[in-house]
């Protein structure tokens, strides 16, 4: 892994490009340094020269990566699943013995502040703050020993779900791999303390303490799901795994604004809006 | 759609490229005439004076796209959904009401005579002949009687299945995804009576009349189908729907040589190696 950088993907006047993050202590604010080249790959990437506040005008922040798949672990710590079976949202009251492992498509991927937008055939999206982590190397039968070498870093990501599709729906194809399904950002951060870092979530400005976890509570830790994914499945760069949401779930409405904090990392902040 | 067209990818001496498949009364030959540009866009394509027979040396037919996904969908014909529940592979005995949509990861696609590799953690691995879609133009809201227009063409697919792991696992993500668990092809042809198009398969040489059948059974149409994914995933070119296995699934061992044949289309052969 790369040390302590911070990986985005960002359009300045719609073009996109790659740019490390740098912050700027004179003015305590964050800078994109423009990349030339593409930092998934083992070529070398230089600065371009260009400069932009990331919050400049003009500019605005993408999906950090466009993954070929994302896959996710459904019942990963013991408080969701507690959670879940109480509120009735699950008949599942212990975590499965085998990994929960579902997909999402590219094309529910959107970046920071873009729309979560609500389909009209549900009555019941629900948020899901996660830990994501970015696969950095191609990963085939990967030992858990070595799995951390295959990734490069780490982001948010809300696990948006159909909780009434989910359940109504003989699987979860729809539920939760709809069009904006999978907001990812605001960039990859390569050095976290992933076995220990602070998930938070609010909504409409407000703290969701009930929604928040820590990764030291994962059932099944990050460097077992590589192992176990990669048995079966090819991993790429730039392929995605939400490592599961650590404790409540609840519901977005049109106009929510959903915010999805990890320490170490940054925000996530999407907004809903109605279809 | 394009009219009585064969659209193949291919390699010659390790170059990929896609070519249009033409077939020679004078030899009885399938030949294919190499193509400057890529057929599944908007812009226009034209023989680069290249030809090579199907057949000939250096030359491979590849997956006629790599798709951006896989949906699939399960239990679309009453004669597979009998066959599994009276074989004990299911327990579900009738179709369910609401369409089964699950998916394949890209990493999953196989061309014709790549091996399908018999992952080490299964021991029933089970072939499934279906007609595969192929999508033309990005689909999203598509109603049903406008759905053909965005379908380039129609494909073999054997939607390979881990059957032990399909009933021990909590999703069908392993069992259903896994690599090499797409073998995809010939080429695609763009005028098929997919209505009413013959599926048969054949297992090392023997034609295995149980598990053919006819698209005209299918309980979900394709244009169904196309409307109801494009309700909620975005479709993009080259994106496949598997349409459903007709009637029985059976077993594969390594050495097996496993043929899905659609009349109109051609053959997709692919032979199973121990991993």
């Amino acid at each position: 892994m790369l040390e302590g950088m911070r990986i985005a993907r960002f359009s300045f006047n719609d073009r996109p490009q790659y740019a490390f993050v740098q912050h700027d202590d004179a003015d305590d604010k964050d800078y994109l340094i423009a990349l030339d080249g593409y930092p998934l790959s083992a070529q070398t990437v230089k600065p371009t020269g260009e400069r932009h506040a990331v919050d400049g005008d003009g500019v605005r922040l993408l999906a950090p990566v466009i993954p070929s798949k994302v896959y996710g672990l459904a019942k990963n710590y013991q408080a969701h699943t507690a959670f879940m079976a109480e509120s009735g949202m699950s008949d599942i009251t212990e975590p499965p013995e085998r990994m929960m492992i579902f997909a999402k498509p590219s094309t529910a991927v959107i970046g920071p502040d873009d729309p979560i937008v609500y389909p009209s055939y549900s009555k019941q999206m629900c948020y899901e703050p996660e830990v994501a982590v970015i696969i950095g190397r191609i990963a085939k039968n990967v030992p858990e020993d070595k799995a951390m070498d295959y990734v490069l870093g780490f982001t948010c990501v809300n696990d948006v779900t159909l909780r009434d599709l989910q359940q109504g729906d003989p699987m979860w194809t729809r539920s939760k791999g709809f069009d904006t399904s999978c907001p990812l950002g605001p960039w990859i951060e390569t050095d976290l303390d992933y076995a220990n870092a602070p998930i938070s979530f609010s909504l409409n400005g407000r703290d969701v303490p009930e929604a928040s976890g820590n990764t030291s509570n994962l059932i099944h830790s990050i460097p077992e799901q590589i192992a176990f994914i990669s048995s079966f499945s090819t991993l790429l760069p730039g392929d995605v795994i939400m490592t599961g949401t650590p404790h409540a779930s609840g519901a977005l409405a049109p106009r929510d604004e959903a915010v999805v904090h990890i320490e170490g990392i940054g925000s996530l902040r999407n907004v809903v809006v109605s279809a």
